[in-house]
């Protein structure tokens, strides 16, 4: 049975949901089938993030939506950069003394392309309606065959430069992200330079510049957290707000137990680091982030070196060598279930449109 | 004859303009009577920006605004840190470099207290109904006098720790101001370690963390330029946004023809910089800036110190020596009469929620 939100919604999917929110991508294991189908059939929009991941766990992903909800959701996919050959034997030796603290041992500081040639045949055979695409844009060959099955696609920015490649690259959509963001920075190419990898703009500073540039209906992502903050950014002229760290700590998400202790503890600044990764992300400052603040740009490289520690952390219940993604809101993160914290976040946004209405 | 906007307006004279939209005070002689007059006659709420003026040239400001509307205005005041001797030896060598371009030499690198206790006595003395502060916060001796002459007093903060200590030392309001915010960060303590002397937050996310540790009515500052930002952050929650760089190129701000042209240019970036008053601060990127990108944490001796190299490049028409402060989105600001920039801006914000609402 071909779905029921297939093709001609292109124009529309997003800006046609009953509610303008979307539950951000979350790689890594956070944004769960459940999750993401909890939110569609709450009458928002979910996503898979398909970052890290096999294109059979992939699958697997879409099929645990679909078991669930007839409502359409996107997946999101990281765009592999130019393979380079780096000396990370400096680095390796750190995360090495780091690890050896859980038995675990620093992976392979090798680069990979994340799959993503197949995760790319993946979302156009499956009938994604909406693919959207962080750290760099797709070729046009595959947004044009992301239309040609009727899929919107979505560019994820962080500066008008960006922006306009994207538009030029035949985007449907623009996400925005704010440098209030958790998580990884989606910066196309990141300046070894600059701690953010490229201009840190403020969410509404970068819809402003970004609407100034292009003329594509923009996603708002950054910091979002209340409803008041998804009327804010609905006003700033947004056609949506993504919302991450809010529902990392929904029931349905994949989120490690520690990590969810530590935001509700709420204990902690964020800061932007390479030091898990190799590419600027936000998180909790811990004791790894604080002592590699020198990491160097080098993505997927250090994200493979560290992954044993990580992993072994997180088993340890240790957050200090966890990558503690979160953004500058997390602690007015409300643990609830999915479809609650939709209606919650609606509400509260009228609520804020009726009140700013009473001053103008 | 006592001014009509008086005694026992404390609580609420900014929540109760009849336009919920602030002139921010741009010091330096770009406030000017004239600009702070205009926004208040037009229902909006002017400041003049004391910082760097004698108490007697803040009388003749006072004055002139008040020759021109009998609306009410605020006044801004730079709080001094404390004293301190340091050798700037090094640093005078560069700037003695530069300004020797336009026959200019190296100021004094000299600590002052901006005359800061006189012009305190001023305010009170002039029965200035809103009093804000930047750069820390009035002992509560001073917020005391200007509560018994029924002023209200706002703290300018960027981060909750700052908010938490404003509202017990009784403020009224808090300014919450963004990253996104051009001249200098409100900052109490000027972190060396950090490019923007502190943590950084998005306008939105400032206005999330504050909002949650206290309960004091926000101004919104921050890269806001268009009426549909000035919905955001009320959708947000402010009771009112305050704009910089949008009114610095009005026709009756006092901003020199060098900077209103690269404004208008729209051709660089913006940086956080110390480089020019020790302070960090937001500006257009120029030689200077580029080139001092490590300048130490000294104000106002850096201030002092590169004063008469921005007057002669100011008068040479430089802008590579000169400080161009601009907010984020600096490129959006539109040259107007400050009258009829405060009537569209209204305009688009209520234009802006009415859109907005249609999607909830």
């Amino acid at each position: 049975m071909r779905p029921r939100w297939g093709w001609g919604y292109r124009r529309n999917m997003i800006a046609e949901r009953q509610i303008p929110l979307i539950a951000a991508p979350m790689a890594g294991g956070v944004s769960t089938p459940e999750l993401t189908a909890a939110v569609s059939a709450a009458g928002a929009f979910g996503f898979l993030a398909a970052g890290y991941l096999t294109a059979d766990a992939l699958a697997n992903q879409i099929a645990g939506v679909r078991a669930i909800t007839s409502e359409p959701f996107g997946v999101n996919l990281f765009v592999p950069g130019e393979r380079r050959d780096l000396d990370l034997s400096d680095y390796r030796m750190r995360v090495e003394a780091a690890a050896a603290r859980h038995g675990a041992e620093a992976g392979s500081p090798s680069w990979d392309d994340d799959n993503y040639p197949a995760k790319v045949e993946l979302v156009i055979a499956e009938r994604i309606p909406v693919v959207s695409f962080t750290f760099g844009l797709p070729d046009r060959s595959i947004v044009d065959r992301l239309h040609e099955v009727g899929a919107q696609v979505v560019a994820t920015v962080t500066t008008r430069q960006e922006a306009r490649a994207a538009a030029d690259a035949g985007a449907d959509l623009l996400c925005v992200q704010g440098m209030e963001a958790g998580g990884h920075r989606a910066v196309f190419n990141d300046d070894p330079a600059l701690p953010g990898g490229g201009s840190l703009f403020g969410l509404l500073a970068a819809i402003r510049v970004v609407q100034a540039e292009v003329d594509l209906p923009i996603i708002a992502a950054g910091g979002l957290v209340h409803g008041a903050d998804v009327a804010a950014v609905l006003s700033a002229g947004a056609v949506a707000a993504q919302l991450g760290t809010a529902f990392l700590v929904c029931d349905e998400a994949g989120t490690q137990p520690t990590q969810r202790a530590e935001i509700a503890a709420a204990q902690r600044e964020t800061e932007l680091t390479r030091a898990f990764s190799g590419r600027p992300a936000r998180g909790l400052v811990n004791r790894f982030l604080a002592d590699n603040g020198d990491a160097p740009a080098a993505y997927p490289q250090l994200n493979n070196l560290t992954k044993p520690m990580r992993g072994a952390a997180g088993k340890a219940g240790d957050p200090e060598l966890m990558s503690l993604w979160a953004g500058q809101t997390y602690a007015q993160a409300r643990p609830l279930p999915a479809a609650e914290l939709v209606r919650r976040l609606t509400e509260e946004a009228r609520q804020a449109l009726q009140q700013a209405s009473t001053r103008l």
